[in-house]
């Protein structure tokens, strides 16, 4: 018998990837994934951008590079957070990463011993739940309406919990609920994790997928940069598989960021990090986003007309203003869980909201995403969705 | 004051990192990184495969894949394995990861729990050292000669060692001293690892570029598959900045290995695997290969020449039959980490020995990397090395 970490026992296989590999039969309709619209990605832009990159930096592109990342692509993220965000982040306070995912993982690597608690809201991010669980943490998730964390829960959560290490958010179009927080909310999250001296993570993974409305400053703007940890991601405005990404934080979490990125895999690949400072400089990356917008934009509207056409007062869901999204509601006592096998059954695919929830409950929940699947395909799931649904 | 995580102070910023920097000096004549010849690199080849697996696949280049990685690559991998050292993997046993240092990570996830020990060669690899040590362990160091280790010292520590959860090993070209183990001591390991029980962490960055002598087969067919791990890379035959590394392994291992790489990051990088496995496809890795090697024992050549010319009987050195490194024993008494500052003033840089011993030891060694400056740089290197090192 070969003897594993204890860690182990906390760690599963992703539900949602498990699902996504059902989601593999092209006769499936998935509203399961939070895949990117392929057809959106700048295929020819990209090829060129690694063919000019190759031709330009020869045998540097290719050869062992910086832990924290290449300072000429780390220059125009803190420039463009700041322009969208008013981050007040300088090129020296990024460093790269292998996707978002990477990050959440060395967060988790840097604050949470055993025993140690994360607040987050309820529900939250299936997959940050996933990688902050191979540390051992228990999680304490705050009451959280249409308009973010309740600050009166959060206040009194950080009061009671003594080993708080970072409170955990998605401000924007949340996953999985499609939600976007209040300034005043964000205010008043940064204002009690200022007092509690508790640093704020803010995952913005769809903040520029924004539909309609006004952007919001970041964390890092409202509050102290100090606590406050910003995370961001080209897996939405460019293409997931290239897993470029990135973490704006303050030098004392920054200093322990990068010792976590020594030990656990060096350094962002070289060549894929020019190939994207290559596209920035020759491409012009706001087309591309309106056009992932307005695509966006269109499906959501479809599948939030499909379902209120189909499934009209029986279900509810609050209105995703960006983001890859949408938060179903059923009638109490529905299982999305045990529906889901049927629903397959029917190739239709969606992720059951149960898990999203850290210390369980939102068993009538379902997030569908809209941004994979053209609209014909999204009006035909919906429908039998909503035919399934009406037989429970 | 933030709070990290215990694990934090294990957690040292990598010495071979911080030299590195200093050997971005291009007038520094650097011995200290473990860089790869540049020269070496199939740029163009490399160029050419992105562009063609951007133009066949598409925009499925770019999407998200499966965690375990790309499986026509993985094949590939799977084959040459079997091919070069009878390793006797399928597709199915083979996980891509980011570098091998992303498997080392993740063989410290999965393996071990604070207190928990490792046993290793004395000296070995410094990064597998400080991957281990985000996770805790306490190593046991086998003694070892130019042969391996040393049977009875192995039984003995398997024996006292309860806590012992895996034991890790570089039997070709080993980093840092370059020796290669025999057949004979690769059995008594394999023999001993099964007696107890406790998996075998083969580690062959180098094992493709051997300048002499033959192929030996990997650990994995001498011994029990069931508890061998063998670590690969593409990082020393094609690129390291491409960041794609494999790791072969049985069931019971990999089924974790895979909720480490979910949890970590998600997957490997699409596009990376679909331009190495392009590469594979179009190009002659083997002559790739075969340039490497005939570049890298020329420079072995001229570094053994000119340290036996200019240093003569005041060092001894095992003769590396391949790799990148060279390992200088000077007499006892000289310190190589307080002779590091006057050898950066002369502009030769090189990695001392103590570092590389788990606990401690070995203060009149260095590590010399042939591979990456050209032959006249090296003998003036060591010219230089060698001046200093009579003033002492």
């Amino acid at each position: 018998m070969i003897h594993f970490a204890r860690r182990m026992k906390h760690m599963n296989r992703s539900e949602i990837r498990e699902i996504l590999k059902v989601t593999e039969d092209p006769e499936i309709i998935s509203f399961a994934g939070g895949l990117p619209a392929p057809e959106a990605f700048p295929v020819t832009e990209l090829r060129e951008a690694a063919s000019l990159a190759l031709e330009t930096a020869g045998t540097k592109a290719l050869q062992y590079s910086l832990a924290e990342g290449l300072p000429s692509l780390r220059r125009k993220i803190a420039e463009r957070s700041c322009t969208l965000w008013d981050a007040k982040a300088r090129m020296e306070d990024v460093q790269i990463v292998n996707g978002s995912r990477q990050a959440l993982d060395f967060l988790g690597k840097i604050f949470l011993d055993e025993g140690d608690v994360v607040l987050c809201e309820n529900p939250t991010y299936l997959a940050a739940l996933s990688a902050f669980r191979a540390y051992g943490p228990r999680f304490a998730p705050v009451a959280t309406d249409d308009e973010g964390m309740l600050p009166d829960d959060l206040e009194q959560k950080l009061a009671s919990e003594k080993r708080a290490r970072f409170i955990y958010v998605i401000p924007d179009f949340q996953n999985p609920t499609g939600r976007s927080w209040s300034l005043e909310r964000r205010k008043a999250l940064t204002d009690l994790a200022d007092r509690f001296g508790v640093p704020v993570v803010e995952d913005n993974p769809y903040g520029e997928l924004r539909f309609e409305g006004e952007f919001l400053p970041s964390l890092r703007a409202l509050g102290n940069p100090d606590l406050t940890v910003s995370l961001g991601t080209f897996s939405k405005i460019l293409a997931p598989g290239l897993r470029v990404a990135w973490l704006i934080a303050p030098p004392a979490i920054l200093e322990q960021i990068i010792l976590a990125k020594q030990a656990a895999d060096l350094q962002p690949s070289t060549i894929s990090q020019m190939q994207i400072d290559t596209y920035l400089e020759r491409f012009d990356v706001n087309a591309q986003i309106a056009r992932i917008r307005a695509l966006y934009r269109a499906r959501r509207n479809c599948m939030a007309e499909a379902i209120r056409e189909t499934m009209g007062n029986t279900v509810s869901f609050p209105f995703p203003q960006g983001g890859l999204f949408l938060w179903l509601r059923l009638t109490e006592g529905i299982d999305t869980k045990a529906l889901l096998a049927e629903s397959i059954a029917r190739k239709v695919a969606y992720v059951p909201g149960e898990p999203f929830h850290a210390n369980g409950g939102g068993g009538n929940t379902m997030r569908l995403n809209f941004s994979y699947m053209p609209e014909e395909r999204i009006r035909e799931g919906i429908t039998r969705l909503a035919g399934l649904i009406k037989e429970h």
